[in-house]
């Protein structure tokens, strides 16, 4: 079976490997995230929805495992598509090993994580060389591990993509206060690629004090760093639509 | 103009909005390490190579600014085509300021990063949530900046993706094997999605000896930490490569 990664939700960011592997699907295990569009590219697929958004699990992983198991056991081609990369932040690893458990063949096809679609937008690289050594991605959700260690994070000198930390950003951005200069420089992107997609750029400062707009229960990601000095609120970037932001016909 | 994202390699990981640009081309600016068959999806286009390759810079940057430049003030439809995502190490926060000074509107089109690329051949998730809270991607490469700071992104708790540290692997796991401990996995993937792909997975201390066949000249990236225990040499995801790892026909 096929663990497909979906990318942020502009269907022309799916690779062609993607393209052809939903072309081909019989079977469609859809995370609650992805683009719901993308079934129009897998015609012959019986489509599942398995969402689980934030911290309410609609559907338990087991029973995703499980259903997985089912359809590939029986010779079906079954496609799991999860949004971004599956292989950052979805939980991959869970389904991986228990598929290998039960000897069930996966290939893994890549996709384009929020945060390059959010760079993309803001016309900002995520690793200036005169900033920073490079870019961590982490989620801030804390179901699992705690806090993760924000000073750590901050002395890496790294650009910082946080995941999953919209629905708590004030406490994320007095934690990153402690450590980082409050003049850093913050982009707070919801729903990058995709039609309604939203960018913010302030300082850490500013953030601090929730001087933000956002939509509620939109998922983005919020990126902190110098590297994000040159960001832009989009315009310079969006003169080119013309030839350039197509959409796919089904958006 | 266009800022492409060419990806690790393998013409199918290749997004359907760059195939798109790839096509209207009329002028190419193509890396050293992008995969060369990426000109016959740009049929229109005159091709230029402007490769750097290590420290060995063949053509200057600002050389590769002006160009990009003087093309996109004749009206002419210019790709700048990066390899893996060119947000990511690909020096293009100080193109994309240059056409910017210069009143050229830059669009910018993801790609699949190697990381990426090279967890979906191990079949491992790059982020296990009983190990770890995210990953970095960090760059070796010390003629800009010096060392990372490979104590603090030990302690960030992440899984690192070390980018241009083939050369100096020796140096990098005598360093990491100071903050981490000594059976941390890794892998070293060279080639990532290409044909002559090269996957090695070890302990950081087999690291440190040197315990490794490295294709020289070959660029990878090094995955460390304990997600990567879950590593595979492939041969379960190489099972499915039937109906699955289609290469296009150019390759």
């Amino acid at each position: 079976m096929v663990l497909l990664s979906a990318g942020p939700g502009d269907l022309e960011l799916l690779t062609l490997k993607a393209v052809r592997a939903l072309a081909q699907a019989e079977v469609l295990l859809l995370d609650e995230l992805v683009n719901p569009d993308i079934v129009g590219l897998a015609p012959q697929a019986r489509v599942v929805r398995v969402g689980k958004r934030g911290g309410c699990r609609s559907t338990p992983q087991s029973f995703i495992c499980r259903l997985m198991r089912r359809y590939a056991l029986q010779g079906l081609r079954v496609v799991r598509v999860k949004g971004g990369d599956a292989l950052m932040f979805g939980r991959a690893g869970e389904e991986i090993a228990f598929l290998r458990e039960a000897g069930v063949p996966v290939r893994i096809v890549n996709g384009i994580s929020a945060a390059f679609a959010a760079a993309a937008s803001l016309g900002v690289s995520l690793t200036h060389r005169e900033h920073c050594h490079g870019i961590t991605f982490v989620t801030a959700h804390t179901a699992d591990h705690g806090e993760p260690d924000w000073e750590a994070l901050a002395r890496g000198g790294t650009t910082l993509a946080i995941y999953m930390g919209i629905g708590r950003i004030g406490s994320i951005a007095a934690s990153l206060l402690r450590h980082l200069p409050a003049d850093t420089p913050v982009a707070v992107v919801q729903a990058a690629s995709q039609p309604g997609e939203r960018r913010q750029v302030l300082a850490l400062r500013a953030l601090a004090r929730s001087s933000l707009s956002l939509e509620v229960g939109q998922p983005g990601v919020i990126l902190v760093g110098p590297a994000l000095a040159e960001a832009v609120d989009g315009s310079a970037m969006d003169q080119d639509a013309g030839d350039g932001r197509q959409r796919c016909a089904a958006q």
